[in-house]
């Protein structure tokens, strides 16, 4: 009966069932469960629709959009359908004006950062995943990147957005007025709660000024206090022209040099590599203070050596390396576990020191594959392990009593629901319920991701 | 039995009832009805429990701050308690690497923007009423101001927040870490919601480097349209380092002039005046390029004439003049109405000029005492007029005609309750009651805020 009545909402190509669902591998990509089906809406009406039918038969459903969270929130369970929002793609205008682009759900990240650069602006939001990340899924995952530091989350680059609720309702907040104080700030609801609220359809994004230089550096620290001594520096220097500011541990930059076959950039061995950006707004001295400030912590010896990106291409090579650590990690398989933390930045250096020695406890093989956004208190904390489900309990346990958080920019998902307790109070969780009750109260949408559903009373 | 109940939570001083509420004259300040009581709470545990007792009693509450809110939220309803965070004062010291500030809800805003300066930072929310408004208050209603075009609302400077429901639960939500995506982020929950959602007890404040100058000017413009490019061309000038761009009109300009018994500080009388600031955050050029840009625009006619500050003295008294504003419009008394309105800045044009034919056509006579944020498309659009009420609703049916809102920055409250529906759909309206009855299910808090409360049904 619910197939009858998607059938009648959707053409024919846009509802998939059976074996024709295999061409839109959906079932082999994501998870172990095949789904009921794939609904593949074309309009915020369609999805309406789409979400009205099931919402009445009291049917799961997963979100999709580019798939590629990090927390498994994609991953298809036991009885749920699939609504795909990857026939929702385009970009309306530039708005110079008003710096801002509308787009829907299911257009790429990448698309919007071409369509900000074609109009002589950049989008503030970068990541590794751009070329299949949809900006839906950046918006109900609250997307960080690498330069979080310049631009803020997700949730900053947000002027507007249209939600359809569990039962068909669409909420239309694409008004984009810079401000806006009548009654709720509905749209912040369905920034970072990972599609458990509502469908995410179309986005108003800002867009900021193109820099008219940037220039960014790799410099070997002989410790990690030398490298929050160098971001220190190196905010006195450049303000907020510091751009981003990245940390590596030996194993994952090597790893990285080897996969890209680059040369190293810098000579020295080091305990932790920075790699650091600046973006000046206009012709000034902001490339002059970068370099005399390198200069002067290689003096003081809080640099060992560092590399100054002479070109456009020497830029993108240091980025490149940093890009590659997800493909150093990935190259390990399973024998590579983590944690998306957040933490104190005054906290990080005695967090990384607990994690060593407990992690080496249990297991005196694990390899360190740390990477992240040192400016942000944002480590993609990696090990390579036999001791998997060990380190992983230790690691956020660690990162919990150090006043982290288990998730930074990655979500919770299904894969990290065991640790939401850490870093949220049970009233924190009861509250996150309360409003999922509030707006999905059959929990028909990405049912169990970041909390477990409320049990439903047999009837 | 809730007196009983309430006097053994709270200390004597802090529970007032019958004359003893004269004292604190919130029953006559801010509304036609007495309170039944007072609640002074001093700690959050009090505020919980306070509001435990009243959730079981349903006893409904309004929640003080400053009182300065000018929409009426904090007027005294028939059979309301008050609770008042009068007690909850103080500062937890500056954290200069975070660049935070931790403020009990009950804390004035100017309290903490001296604490800034004190710490060598600037606090990046500025209004007319820092001296009584509070930080409780600030948040609960999305506080807006003079800066908002350089740091944005006061949602941008919320690092965290603890708040309590209506039924004594507190949400811990002060982490204050940069990035955090376990789980929905609550905190924004109680920003801009005016008090109906929770109490906010305590803020984590982000605070801001302090400019290294700063330079103000007068500009005396022939019409609108020259004020918009005015904004234009000091974006292009200074980027960034434009850090306020006011809009006054003759009528409230000259009133400012009368009323501070200030020389004028231009000669022109002209259609429209614009106070521009800029802000350096390093020793460079921004304060020739802004006198540059605005040279360059009375060359072009673009301007008419322009005062350009020479000193601290001169820079304060063109602010001062700013400030004014509300002054002259409260010596209006009850001829003198008006709304808050946020419209896209490309058809503020379009709408003075719609808005002036209606209101001249309604009551020839009317005075336009309009002055507002220019960078930020928000008008605080008064005019003095017998025809009030009706003036009011043309005013507010325009705005939603040019895609603007009824709310820039002061919010619903009770004033603008009739006005709502022209900004918010149905379905946004029917979300924040969904929202409202999962949070505070007996409608203790501020009810009748923001939007009628669901009639409950008899039993």
């Amino acid at each position: 009966v619910l197939l009858d009545r998607l059938a009648r909402i959707l053409p024919a190509q846009a509802l998939l069932v059976g074996d024709a669902m295999d061409a839109c591998q959906t079932g082999e990509a994501v998870g172990a469960h095949r789904p009921r089906f794939v609904l593949r809406p074309g309009s915020t009406e369609e999805v309406a629709a789409c979400l009205a039918a099931c919402d009445a038969a009291r049917q799961p459903l997963v979100v999709h959009g580019g798939r590629t969270g990090l927390s498994g929130a994609h991953r298809v369970l036991e009885g749920e359908g699939v609504l795909s929002l990857e026939r929702m793609v385009g970009l309306g205008p530039v708005d110079p004006g008003t710096a801002t682009v509308p787009a829907s759900a299911g257009t790429t990240l990448q698309a919007v950062q071409e369509a900000a650069d074609a109009a002589g602006f950049v989008f503030g939001v970068d990541i590794g995943a751009r070329g299949t990340a949809t900006i839906g899924g950046n918006v109900a995952t609250n997307a960080g990147g690498i330069r979080v530091l310049r631009h803020g989350m997700f949730r900053a680059q947000v002027a507007g957005l249209e939600a359809v609720l569990a039962d068909g309702s669409v909420l239309d907040g694409l008004r984009g007025l810079v401000k806006d104080n009548s009654g709720y700030d509905l749209n912040q609801l369905f920034i970072g709660s990972e599609g458990t609220l509502g469908v995410v359809t179309r986005v108003l994004l800002r867009l900021h000024p193109k820099p008219v230089a940037e220039a960014n550096a790799l410099v070997a620290v002989p410790s990690f206090r030398s490298a929050i001594d160098l971001m220190a520096r190196l905010r006195a220097a450049v303000g907020e022209a510091l751009s981003a500011i990245e940390l590596l541990t030996p194993e994952v930059f090597d790893g990285a040099i080897d996969l890209l076959g680059q040369p190293r950039p810098v000579a020295a061995r080091a305990l932790f590599y920075v790699l650091a950006e600046v973006q000046a707004m206009r012709a000034d001295d902001t490339s002059a203070r970068f370099e005399a400030c390198l200069m002067a912590a290689l003096e003081d010896g809080e640099a060992l050596d560092a590399a100054l990106s002479q070109s456009p291409r020497e830029f993108h090579a240091l980025w490149a390396l940093r890009h590659a650590c997800g493909d150093v990690v990935r190259a390990r398989g399973t024998a590579a576990v983590g944690g998306d933390l957040s933490l104190p930045i005054g906290r990080m250096e005695d967090f990384l020191r607990a994690a060593r020695r407990s992690l080496f406890a249990l297991d005196p093989a694990t390899e360190f594959l740390v990477f992240g956004h040192l400016g942000d208190g944002n480590l993609h904390y990696v090990v390579a392990t036999a001791e998997g489900p060990a380190a992983m309990e230790r690691i956020h346990h660690l990162a919990a009593l150090h006043g982290g958080s288990v998730s930074a920019e990655h979500g919770i998902g299904l894969d990290k629901k065991p640790w939401l307790h850490l870093t949220r109070s049970d009233a924190e969780i009861a509250t996150m319920r309360r409003l999922k009750a509030a707006l999905d109260p059959n929990a028909i949408l990405n049912r169990g991701r970041i909390f477990d559903p409320i049990p439903v009373p047999a009837t």
